[in-house]
């Protein structure tokens, strides 16, 4: 690392123009500018090079990429999973997942370092800003937030005049979809996300249709953890990657996710997850089997508040540990195995297995003769639950 | 309608083995048996001939089949709709919300002809008896309820054998599958529904797969009511009915519901259900572009208890008006057309054209520069929204 | 009203130092000041008189006191009332709920007057701001939002300074309490309520211990309605203002709110609001009587957001109205009358008597014998309750 | 302890006498009567004195008073405070929460004497008999549940009848109020409690008015605990004693709930738990002050929830642990000491001191002038909070 008598900064960077501009321009107001990605997931080893090589030709005076996987599966997709978080329903909550662990790193990193500021390429007009600002406010309100892109509003072209005039002239083509890839999905915004009514085209998608027929997968969980896929014994993270390798080639798990955005706009993107979705809905299902229909209910009301603050950039909210808490106390009966079909674009939960079941045919099957009561009990039982609303009526018709 | 001094008796027929047997034995015991069929889009014109057929000659001294279709639609299944109740995020309540119509059907019809008594079929395991007991008794206290097969827990053979000692010698066979049919759905019960681990197989559902390729579809909502498909203005009902037989020839909507049944138990059932879930889901996405945040978010809590009440069987507590009351509501600005892809096994939510639309480009696109609000007055929005972490961690740090 | 080619401006005027500046210096500055106060319940006859001769000695070119007090109750209190709405279980909302309705008066009187710009007194430090500018901007976008005091941050004596300067030396003493009055309530700030530990003297409150000894208060509401107090019909305001007439010398309903601001600092107000907290509490108990389980349960939910979202100035959002549907169909069984004991500093719920009180004597006493079910229909509902906590047990057993 | 070769039952022992009673009658019938009561904080020595004596006179084969205080302490009424748990905002589920205790105590020891039997003396009509046989039935399946008292529906007369024939012939007065006396409050039913709209006599109540005058409680709170009592330190058992020590003599926590029982009816109840009351309002304060306002939206779902299953017999649901971590997590920075002035039948909460208090005064006071943010950021602040309503405004203007 050199050293100078320059302002340390810590940028996120991406290697994009955005960012590109900020090493640039903010090494040439003074400050010693330490580019810094957070890989969450989306990151190759290619792209990690151009990474490094991009951010030094730059200017940058450090350039680091940092492996943030395993942190990023314990700091929150553990608890996406746990709660079946999609929100509304839909989205797996990829990009906002990301912005958190990423904003984490990012100001720990300049904590390290002593940095005086940390910058962002984010727009005024989305979520990320909202993210990245409150986590680098609360953790360290000492060091000064900059925003160049969200600042001088430049138009691309404006920002590669000033590149070339620095004497980086390299090619920045937009891409005609832009694309966020991680571990937890990939989002993909176009001008068809632009409007309501449009949908993406096939070839908008990163992962193409490439297998036909169909296949088994079996998902083992302990604990609520996904701890083996195909039988076949993985960490967190490689357990997440295994299915995406999967169920990818199936171009499984694409949809569109309309939301609210923190800054009060309805905003529509595009994803595909297909680990993600698999994940969850397995998981969905073997909660069904192994837990009490009031730690259902309840845990249907954590799960969508945490999905909803995490989403809104909520995450140093002590609320969020005390659900953080809850999901983790209610997993201690969700071990098992789930047992899933696999289609081109679609997938089918077959059933599962569990020594924790509750759906104990010993006990009497839904539908049919059981031991566990009599007829008489069972009209006891519909006596005494039809006690409020007979009352109820009884003093209707005595006014009447 | 037959008049004699024995004691008039409705019970709640299906053509079945179990309420043939009742049908007969009643008659048998001193009563006069209407033997009522609720038809709730279950019974084609063929099965309700056979119906009241069957039961003339078992010796019912009135047969009805009621056409229930409009009542269920308004009763129930609007509010379904408006709710976008799917139980445990999968089951869009077909049989739940088909026997509490049933039953209020059932005994308004007791009450019209002043039966002393009232029977249904339903055994003592499962839920339509918790169902038609509690809406009998809480609005016909003064009527008796019988349940011969609840209480005698007769086998098939010895119903078989009961009717053929009274001259009845049918053929009797039991379905591999047992099947309820109706507007909103279809559920199908086997062998593998009493594991945990199997899936139905193919040739188990009702629909099989006919079409190839995909299609359009068209659904036009005005206040959360499906009003209109392909352009084609239509009754609720026929609405419903044509979505079905557009998306049933694609073998949509097939799943496993698992769930907790109101005796305590967990059950599994098979259903296929491709009008409720298309029509929900589309309805569910006109929603995120018309509601604000805030309605969603109670909105779906509101849905979520109507669906668990129904599902148990609690239809005639207040509560159920009360939601109702909000639902409808809800549904002021829920107009619109929503564009469905329908493919075989599944159908794809292509998006949305409203006037009530509130991702309105002209505020600003998500992610893109925007006129609503400038950086500084979104960096003052971000600035406010962390104070409360500030503090908190202020204070935490001020501790150690 | 004076007609001129200066700008038409319409300003929340309260008779106090903060806008008195206002009306002077933006007169000076250009602007026909239309100074309106919007009387909630806080302005007596001699302080009306006061405001309009102020207004008008300052430089107002119009000056008006709008009577919003039936308003206030049909927008809002109504609400209030059915949700038993008591924020952080303490505080009725009397200020929030003020404001909101002061907004709305102001905005509209200024969209009636062809205003150009609207201003209040309002500081950047606390929710009057919020709740203002929030309704102001969503009504009116086009109506330019002025708040000299929130962007001059002038200390008291500037103020006094400059309207001395301008030949209005009248006298300012601040209060020692900072007193707001209403219909619902009146708040009191002082030096204690700035620190989290000491409680507000005697002398702080309004209304003063004056009765002795006790009385009877008799409370009739018809569907969630107060209509008659001690047997005198009367419209909601002044049977709201009777309450507090007959309770105030009591010196009944004083505590101190501690709650969390809009902008996200806690703070802490007290408060008197005898007449708000025995209607709520009296309202809440005749619910426990006439509304289901599932009623009780479901309304504190909706009464909660109602609330939150209330003091958060979300009054327009949608939702609102949705909840206000729900709030309002709940009612309809919530008739009867409530019978209080006031006693100096606190009161005493007696009991209420309704035609449609569901705790029915002939049904059966609580921990008496009762007719409603026998010993065996009562074993028989426990043993069906008891079955998923038994398979529970059962299954955790197979294991060990 | 005597052995025979008769059968080895548990009795729910309380020296009234219906289980006196149940003692010599079972007895009679062949069992080996372990008379068994469990000391929830109403059997003081006199008491338990009593007790043995009659249970030993009536033929028990062993008598034994279990002390499950720290028990009751450390299973519910720790959760309790946690959940600031009133039901229906009023009541401290005093007597539910001892009925939970106290079966868990006898099945444990019916299990632990390998009892076949286990017997209470509760009747068809109530609570008492669901949440005794629902956790006998869950945690030991395999031993009987017997109830006399249930079952043979006797008069008292009877019962005292009987007993005479079997030579005891103590006097049986029936008090005029029925008092269930224990740590967390005392219920008192009489005939007032039967009827809608009558109110207790002063009389009834255990506790009476002897302090005049007024004085001061401190309560200091670790973690949510109660650990200090005007600054001693005590068990939490001991805390709750010494409260309810000095604030008994004020006559202070008197009420009526209102409930619905898990039977269906609705109930009514006198009450009087100064020490419970006390304890959870001032806990409630010290939240306010020292949880985010997220974590207190959240925690009062959670208690609500958690209340309703514990009063309704569902502390066995493995959504009550769940709901347990949740509670303990929230408590992290509940510390501090709570100012609290004891007045004749009432209490005056007066402030609170803590290391963790988030009502910052550095931070900018509530209503004043702070520098945590400046103007132009509360108004870029509200300008985005403004955004989706203005759209929503904006939209229905587009249409008219």
């Amino acid at each position: 690392m050199k050293t100078s008598n320059k302002i340390p900064l810590v940028l996120a960077y991406s290697g994009g123009l955005d960012t590109s501009y900020c090493i640039k321009k903010m090494s040439q107001e003074g400050y010693d500018v330490h580019a810094i990605a957070v890989n969450t997931g989306g990151f190759d080893a290619q792209t990690q090079d151009q990474i490094q090589k991009k951010a030094l030709e730059l200017g940058a005076v450090h350039v680091e990429v940092i492996d943030a996987l395993d942190r990023y599966y314990s700091r929150v997709i553990q608890y996406l999973i746990y709660g079946n978080v999609l929100k509304n329903n839909t989205y797996p909550l990829s990009v906002s997942a990301e912005r958190i662990v990423q904003a984490l790193e990012l100001i720990a990193y300049a904590q390290k370092v002593g940095a005086q500021a940390i910058a962002h390429g984010s727009t005024g007009a989305g979520n990320d800003q909202v993210r990245f600002d409150l986590i680098f406010q609360v953790l360290a309100p000492e060091i000064e937030i900059l925003t160049p892109i969200r600042d001088q509003q430049l138009s691309r072209q404006e920002e590669v005049d000033y590149l070339i005039s620095q004497g980086i002239d390299w090619s920045w083509e937009k891409a005609q979809y832009s694309i966020n890839a991680g571990l937890w999905g990939t989002s993909v915004g176009g001008s068809e996300t632009l409007s309501s009514h449009k949908s993406l085209p096939e070839e908008a998608y990163p992962s193409q249709l490439t297998k036909k027929g169909s296949e088994t997968l079996e998902l083992q969980f302990e604990k609520g953890e996904l701890k083996a896929v195909n039988g076949e014994l993985l960490s967190p993270v490689a357990a997440i990657q295994k299915v995406q390798a999967l169920a990818g080639p199936y171009a499984i798990g694409r949809d569109i996710h309309v939301g609210d955005t923190i800054v009060g706009i309805k905003g529509r993107v595009g994803f595909e997850a297909a680990s993600a979705l698999i994940i969850i809905k397995a998981h969905h299902l073997l909660e069904k089997h192994t837990l009490s229909k009031w730690q259902q209910f309840q845990k249907e009301q954590v799960g969508q508040l945490y999905g909803t603050l995490l989403h809104e950039g909520q995450y140093l909210d002590p609320v969020m540990r005390d659900m953080e808490a809850y999901l983790s106390q209610s997993q201690s009966q969700v071990s098992g195995t789930v047992y899933i079909q696999l289609h081109p674009y679609r997938f089918v939960l077959e059933g599962i297995r569990s020594e924790n079941d509750l759906m104990n045919p010993e006990f009497g099957a839904y539908g049919e003769e059981n031991a566990a009561w009599s007829a008489e009990e069972a009209k006891g039982f519909i006596k005494l639950l039809s006690v409020p609303n007979r009352i109820f009526q009884q003093v209707q018709k005595s006014k009447s």
